[in-house]
């Protein structure tokens, strides 16, 4: 997508590495960050300078091929490949990257190891772009027949899962692009989605890149804005569907899901065939990342003069739990959209559109 | 309450008009700040030093004393009605303790209302207290069911419906602090009420103070607490309640009565009388206040040094929507937790139990 009229790719392999966004500096600051190692990409996910499931996939892959430079013998390989599966728990892509370099490495001799894994991590990306184009198209008909119903499209989303959670384009926003780019008057209601705050700061923030209408709201005023008749249709992106179309996505999900269910409101998931994860039968098989107590009661942002300051909002002695990731039922799903078209929300429809995609091997 | 050991009210009168905790400092400085003029009243509630459906009631009581201090004719009395009920719209306690000290002084002599108008903030700030003290009697019997079920009782709430939201001991949770006192184990799911952060800031520090055992959430984590049976019971409060129970509360409460209904979690409003307003039929009538945008894209916070900073979340270029409240349909009130009783959700129940609840006067 485009940065100041420029199209860039939210991470690019340069020289000695790949380069990705730093989104821990979003929308205080642009900054590019080399990672030239294995740990570098590990520590990039768990710090979330990088974070959404297509992105971490992506981000895993080309660490894998990092770590293969260093050694590409299949110790190493296992090694590196745990030491990325350790980073982070709930998205799918993640194993499903690892696991998609290191079955294509370890059949092949070691002195071949090293470009092999950069090819595979490269195919990765490029096919991430492919199939968030094709969910922008097949989303597309969606904003199409609201566009012709209301003359503008109000969407919802949470959390960010535009270009910044991928490669290029975007799981749930690549309707809104796509929209936005064919002519169609569109508005995105960005709730903040605390702790970490990626819509106020990362949404927001490629929604104002790319010159789409948008407001924020808090996390709270989902159900008033739902209640009053002023969103058309939710789109949120995921991290993980179980086998029966259970979703795992970022904490606060499940009560736009709910909400959106009792004012009949449309609710879609954005699902990329690597999110799929057959292995699993349901949501409560999905593990949810628990992380740390200071995400709740700090907030980073940019102070008066332009400083980067964190804050703290409650009282020092008082403790903090901080579940990650929520589950939302396949019951609340209207439908997926995926790279294959619109699915119906059942074990069943999803067995048939993704009957190629692989179970993983969790770590 | 207990602040350190001693026994405070939110508010006192003091020589020449009275104090409030300035609660915009919380929880970082407890500071007291002296109102000695009607504006001094009108400005502590518009910038929310001052909050809480019965604290805002009690201080523009106040306020009217001041104001009638000044000048104690007709038309300066109706003037300073006026000024207050332009503050804030959603509470109807603000309206209601105007209404009755207006009542009050306007049926004596010029020279006697002053007396008069500061005896009857007096009396509202005094029944305020024993309102709260017989709502957290009623809700004590709820908890000793759930501790003898569970051996102890896991409550969430929302936003802050503690002591410093009234004069003293609070509403929504009275029946904490009533079951805490009583011995019985007690664990509070704070949550953090965006956009001011009242639960992390305020509801978490008089817990704290008090000795109360809590736990400090995101507002997203409500439904995925409420989906995993950590809960019990959600008590929250209320700004205004209609005449058919719909439920006007801080932003967010909608969401959470969504998700404890979905799981079969009691979902209780404390509701002192001064709060039920019988001139409106139900919730679609109730105004809801729109406050400034910088409220979602800027939070306050202390600073590593412990000095008191703003800092920007979003792009500066990107606008937000910042509804207050929103309406939670009687339909998910299990029930209301009131000075009388516990009330089930009903027009016809509500009417019994406040059938001498006289209409207000709006503003």
């Amino acid at each position: 997508m485009k940065i100041a009229g420029e199209s860039v790719r939210s991470i690019r392999p340069v020289g000695d590495g790949v380069e990705i966004i730093d989104q821990t500096c979003l929308p205080h600051a642009l900054r590019w960050r080399r990672l030239t190692s294995l740990e570098d990409a590990a520590e990039a996910i768990v710090h979330m300078r990088v974070r959404g499931a297509p992105l971490i996939g992506a981000t895993a892959a080309y660490g894998l091929a990092l770590g293969i430079e260093t050694d590409a013998r299949d110790g190493a390989v296992e090694q590196a490949a745990a030491r990325l599966l350790a980073t982070r728990p709930t998205a799918v892509n993640l194993a499903w990257a690892v696991e998609r370099v290191k079955r294509r490495v370890l059949a092949a001799p070691v002195e071949r190891r090293a470009p092999l894994a950069w090819q595979e991590a490269a195919a990765i990306c490029d096919e991430d772009v492919a199939i968030n184009r094709a969910i922008g198209s097949h989303g597309l008909k969606l904003m199409e027949a609201l566009a012709h119903e209301h003359g503008q499209v109000e969407v919802m989303t949470h959390c960010n899962a535009g270009w910044l959670a991928t490669v290029d384009y975007g799981t749930a926003l690549a309707p809104v692009y796509s929209a936005h780019d064919a002519g169609i008057p569109v508005h995105v209601w960005v709730s903040e989605t605390r702790p970490r705050n990626q819509g106020a700061a990362l949404t927001a923030w490629e929604l104002a890149s790319h010159g789409v209408p948008h407001t924020v709201i808090a996390d709270n005023a989902a159900g008033h804005l739902l209640a009053s008749g002023r969103v058309h249709l939710v789109i949120v992106g995921a991290d993980r569907v179980a086998r029966n179309g259970d979703t795992a996505n970022k904490i606060g999900t499940y009560l736009k899901a709910l909400a959106a269910r009792a004012h009949g409101v449309p609710f879609y998931v954005a699902l990329p065939s690597p999110t799929f994860d057959p292995s699993l039968p349901d949501g409560d098989h999905i593990p949810i990342e628990t992380r740390a107590a200071e995400e709740v009661t700090h907030v980073f942002g940019a102070a008066e003069d332009g400083r980067i300051e964190r804050v703290r909002i409650a009282p020092a002695t008082s403790p903090a739990f901080n579940p990650a990731f929520d589950i939302t039922p396949a019951a609340l799903v209207t439908a997926f959209i995926t790279e294959r078209g619109i699915v119906p929300p059942t074990r069943e429809a999803l067995a048939e559109v993704f009957a190629d995609v692989a179970e993983v091997a969790h770590g």
